[in-house]
């Protein structure tokens, strides 16, 4: 009945409609745009098959007249791109921009007030946005909702996590939509700061038909606006836009011209191609900046998983519960003897930074104030300046500088962005004047203004600012507990990466699933790198405190293949340095994994199964290949077809051990080299939450005698 | 019926409770504290009759047990300080800080958790006050409610108005409090920002008992803490405090150690002595400064007043409605022609403040942003440091500086306090590079944090943190739209002036009742300077405009008077200066008033009807007298006794004219010159909302010999 309706419904638009058409490129996505009752409606396409049903556009306001009805058409451009560009940093050396568009303005005459959709047709999706033209009757609004539909075409399966307006630190759950509302309430724990939408659904949203076809709804560009998240009809499959909102529940002020960021829609016949997609980033403006010459790929240590580690150590000083910033004396203090950002240990790091290769070394806990940081709405919570009394910056910096590595800052805000924003300049200047030139932001906790939320207006123009500034001082910025990434790092190629997602940490929280990076590159890195802090060795916490039961929840070899098949320009290597000199062989494959790209191929690709990719390392002759997989051990086939040189490559493939196991057996691997070319093939067993990691450099003459080649095809 | 009830329960108190006890230094005020049903309660008595019944005190937390019952008193001590101290500017050299002091320490055994009542009485009233030590169980809360009650003895008379969380800009009503809620609806107007607490009444709360004690409720030194209105229980005659709260609806987020602000009663069997009563300031901590001598009296005029009259200029440069700051370029905008701030009209205010001995010239609508700074809650709505293409900020600063005369800064947030925070210290530099070293502050309309009011917690800081911060940079600071002054210029004396009451401006919106400048001494000036504006000699705005119907309801004199009978040190003679011009012999007392003095005496006032005081000016031989009435035309006698000098003076007289009317005939005066000694007295007739200035200064020979001598008693 509902497919009866729903076709009607779809035949309806096509015969009453006076439709505006667009194709992709390849001809292969069509685009129907049309008023029905005076209210625009789209429709999308795929191979001649409806994907979306015709679906409502457009905004109410508060205490005005919406922009949602009473439109008549009033003009139609259509225009095309095809222009390669280079992102600063990235998946691959040239990115192709290819798009057909279609402008529609749309003319309230009760009114007088004119909108513009522009709708970009690539073909690998959709993106569409709303533009305010600055005009008599619409200077100023404000926004009680987005009502973007997305009307599916049937009961999509779906990866999933709960909406919410302040954090994406969930678990995905896979289930079909019409399956959510039985398991919503079960999709989420708890958070430091958490806001439920009933029956909503994050973006980047992954979904699958029954039909096969890949889609994957979120944003791109977002700006001036407050995050998008989708609200769910169970039972017509429909989704609809749902933005956060401030502390009164308005979702946005707005001042035209304005631009809204763009709603996307991926669309592809296999999984891949969902993750080679570049349609987000295309769909955000060039950099903002003149001169990136200063944005460099970083890899990094740091003291940091010691602290959630039990025993290893603390980011406080001392053991109290409650300090005042600039009156409490911490050299009076009785130190609690863990904590772990003290001069010894940040040397140690940078010993071990320097011997390795790494280019940065984080130091969180080095400031003042984390004896109660946490859960207080406390605003003057941090000064982003002042040290601990065993935290020596100066000697730390030099010391730093006298064997090339950097320190990178910590900038908790524990969400008091107010207070943030009042020390922004005087703490990148201190940064600057200590040589730092990348920061990772946190904002833990509940927003300070008081009521805003992670995702509303206010706090988006907050992230933007602290990259805007950030990018003044030539500061490279990680944030965390921000919003999800919407490409932006193509306009600001300094916001470097983020974390916006359940990262390692949560290991030692509520766990992440063995399918959760599998699902990830779906979901949250379809917007940007993320910091996801990887190369977790010693996975199982019992190691440092008997009975502890907690484990990250991958081999170890996982763990390698992570820094291939999670894209970030900035990668960790997040295990306590200690653990590195246990296993020198493996620690290998993190020394020479490249994190900045000139090619990237999608071998294999199944959201919550498996992913194998391979990448060219930038400027250089070396690919790497990374393959995960789920709880289920599997056997992936690799073919070294996307070697771009006939040569000979030695390929260190880096394998679970025959009884690897997540659980039973985490730690066991083997290593071995051997001769690879493009006819290469190569069929690798996984274990359970296992995978494979491969580093390839072309064989030298010696190689090519010594070692063994791989069977060709 | 209830009259039985309040002794019983005074009976009560005295008889079941082990009360502690205290008298003013005079003994003619006694507070007795006691724990009833283990919560703290208090009465005031003064001269032997009770004028505050046993009532409550403690405070509501949010998800926390109250700091309300449940108290065993746990100690006491007794205190008393009888200490002179000199204010860096004000009403009198020395002020005598004198009072006798009890702290209760009350502890609740099931919590484990001290709170500490402080009460300070003096000759002229209690204050009190709640301290949080810092302790195990009391590091941080969240106020729901501060519960402190203020049982009245009776019906009284008081002069009033509503409960705001944003404004006070309302006239009073004067009532019975039994006739508040009859009233209430019917004293507030519309303002830009108002959020009306039902049967609330705002502080400083001015009241006169049937019996004829004169009662003040108000707050001191209000740091970090929401500002405190009143609920008024009509029946009993009881009030009680009733916090600003956030977006949240939450009153407060506390750190310990931490004190409220002093809740201040001032007591007095006369108007006169309430209007002496210097205990608010007490009650604030002595200067945080170190060095004061940037701190200096202003007497200014100012591109203002034009703005509000009909026809004679503007804020804005350009008649748009939508502005872009950094974007909209304003060179190639159609100037409207009417924009006030330009160039050559603030050279004519700069030479018309050098030729008539004034320190400053105040310039509103210097900087680009007012095409459309009002009502759209936009955050980026001014940068305080882009002038207008037709306003030269470095040559008209060099002119300013050879004229001997400084530019006062203003910075109109509008409300955007979050942005102004922003560009604080890029303001403040652009200030100190211009020579400015005042600044007008102004928070027109809702503020930003949205959510946040006016007088809430957060906007508390602002104000503080503002004022702390223009310290830094040697800047004085007047602020309109903040919140109610408690004597803060105790302890940051470069917050020099501010609005906080419905001033000059409003003749031109709402209109001032005659009666507004005699209640507000009793009302918004018991907690601070206000810069009131005065001085406008052109009263009726057709002389600009043909047919408008508004009008200062004073008389010419009367303008004059203020500028003894309103207290400030930041002083302005707000009229446009031709209308000086005009009257250059009336002007001529503007000229000569001082704005900051060595003594004050209230020579008669009663709340609402009249006011005459006499000040001697700092550091001079020189008297001011003022006097002003409400509607009724009257007599009022001025005795010359306080004068501290057998000498001869010679008094200037500015007279309302023998058929001056506020209405009828503003601009009527009389003035003439006499000799006086302080056996002098005058009768002197007041016109209706008239008034009487006298200048007097030391009588030279000549003098002696012209001039006629007053008549003596």
């Amino acid at each position: 009945m509902k497919h009866v309706f729903s076709s009607c419904l779809a035949l309806l638009f096509s015969a009453l409609a006076a439709a505006q058409t667009i194709q992709s490129p390849d001809g292969k996505l069509a685009l129907q745009v049309s008023l029905l009752d005076s209210i625009p409606h789209y429709q999308l396409s795929y191979g001649g098959k409806t994907i979306i049903q015709p679906s409502k556009l457009g905004l109410t306001l508060v205490n005005a007249p919406s922009l949602r009805t009473g439109f008549a058409l009033k003009d139609q451009q259509t225009a095309s791109k095809n222009e390669p560009w280079n992102p600063v940093m990235g998946e691959q050396k040239t990115i192709l921009n290819h798009y057909n568009e279609l402008a529609i303005t749309l003319s309230q005459p009760a009114q007088q007030r004119d909108m513009i959709i522009r709708f970009r047709l690539f073909n690998d999706g959709l993106g569409f946005r709303y533009e305010f033209p600055q005009q008599k009757n619409l200077n100023y609004f404000v926004i009680q909702e987005e009502e973007s539909q997305f009307a599916l075409n049937g009961d999509q399966k779906a990866w999933w996590i709960a909406g919410d307006y302040d954090t994406e630190e969930y678990s995905y759950t896979t289930s079909n939509l019409s399956e959510v509302p039985a398991l919503f309430d079960k999709s989420y724990d708890g958070n430091a700061s958490q806001t439920i939408i009933p029956m909503g659904l994050q973006t980047p949203l992954m979904m699958k038909s029954a039909e096969g076809i890949y889609m994957n709804i979120h944003e791109a560009a977002l700006i001036g606006y407050a995050a998008m998240n989708l609200e769910l009809d169970p039972k017509n499959f429909s989704l609809k836009s749902h933005l956060t909102p401030d502390a009164q529940g308005r979702k946005g002020y707005i001042q035209t011209p304005f631009n809204t960021p763009w709603r996307t829609i991926v669309v592809a016949d296999k999984a891949e191609k969902i993750l080679a997609s570049k349609l987000i980033l295309n769909l955000n403006e060039p950099s903002a900046l003149t001169h990136t010459d200063w944005i460099k790929p970083v890899k990094y240590v740091g003291v940091w998983w010691q602290m959630f580690c039990p025993g290893q150590g603390s980011w406080n000083y001392a053991d109290i519960d409650n300090v005042h910033l600039g009156k409490t004396d911490y050299k009076k203090l009785t130190p609690n003897k863990t904590h772990a950002a003290n001069n010894a240990n940040v040397k140690k790091y940078i010993d071990f930074a320097a011997k390795h290769g790494f280019d940065g070394v984080l130091v969180e806990g080095w400031n003042e104030g984390w004896e109660d940081w946490f859960g207080k709405s406390k605003e003057f919570v941090f000064d982003f300046v002042t040290p601990y009394p065993d935290f020596d910056a100066k000697m730390l910096t030099d010391y730093a500088r006298s064997k090339g590595v950097r320190i990178i800052m910590h900038h908790e805000t524990s969400a008091a962005a107010t207070n943030y924003e009042r020390w922004l300049d005087t703490a990148f200047r201190f940064m600057v004047n200590h040589g730092y030139n990348a920061v990772k932001t946190g904002y833990v906790g509940n927003i300070i203004p008081r009521g805003e939320h992670h995702y509303s207006q206010w706090m988006i123009d907050h992230y933007n600012r602290v990259i805007q500034k950030a990018a003044g001082y030539k500061i490279m910025v990680n944030s965390h507990e921000s919003v999800h990434p919407t490409g932006l790092h193509r306009t600001w190629p300094n916001a470097i990466a983020a974390e916006a997602a359940r990262g390692t940490e949560f290991e030692t929280f509520g766990g992440n699933n063995p399918d959760h990076t599998t699902i990830l590159p779906f979901t949250r890195l379809m917007g940007g790198p993320m910091d996801y802090t990887p190369g977790i060795f010693q996975t199982k916490l019992d190691y440092y405190q008997p009975g502890d039961t907690r484990y990250v929840k991958t081999t170890l070899v996982k763990q390698l293949a992570l820094y291939v098949t999670m894209y970030s320009p900035l990668q960790m290597a997040a295990d306590i340095i200690d653990n590195y000199d246990r296993f020198p062989d493996a620690f290998q494959f993190i020394k020479d994994v490249a994190v900045d790209w000139d090619e990237t191929r999608i071998l294999s690709a199944e959201p919550g199964d498996y992913i194998t990719m391979a990448r060219k390392a930038k400027g250089k002759e070396e690919w790497f290949v990374g393959g995960i997989t789920d709880e289920n051990p599997r056997q992936t086939s690799i073919d070294f077809s996307f070697l771009d040189s006939d040569d000979y490559y030695v390929a260190t493939i880096y394998e679970d051990g025959k009884t690897a196991h997540y659980i039973h057996n985490p730690q066991q691997y083997h290593i071995y080299k051997v001769l690879v070319n493009k006819k290469s093939t190569l069929k690798q067993a996984l274990a359970a939450s296992g995978g494979v990691a491969i580093s390839l450099k072309k064989a030298t003459a010696a190689e090519l005698k010594s070692l063994k080649k791989l069977r060709s095809k």
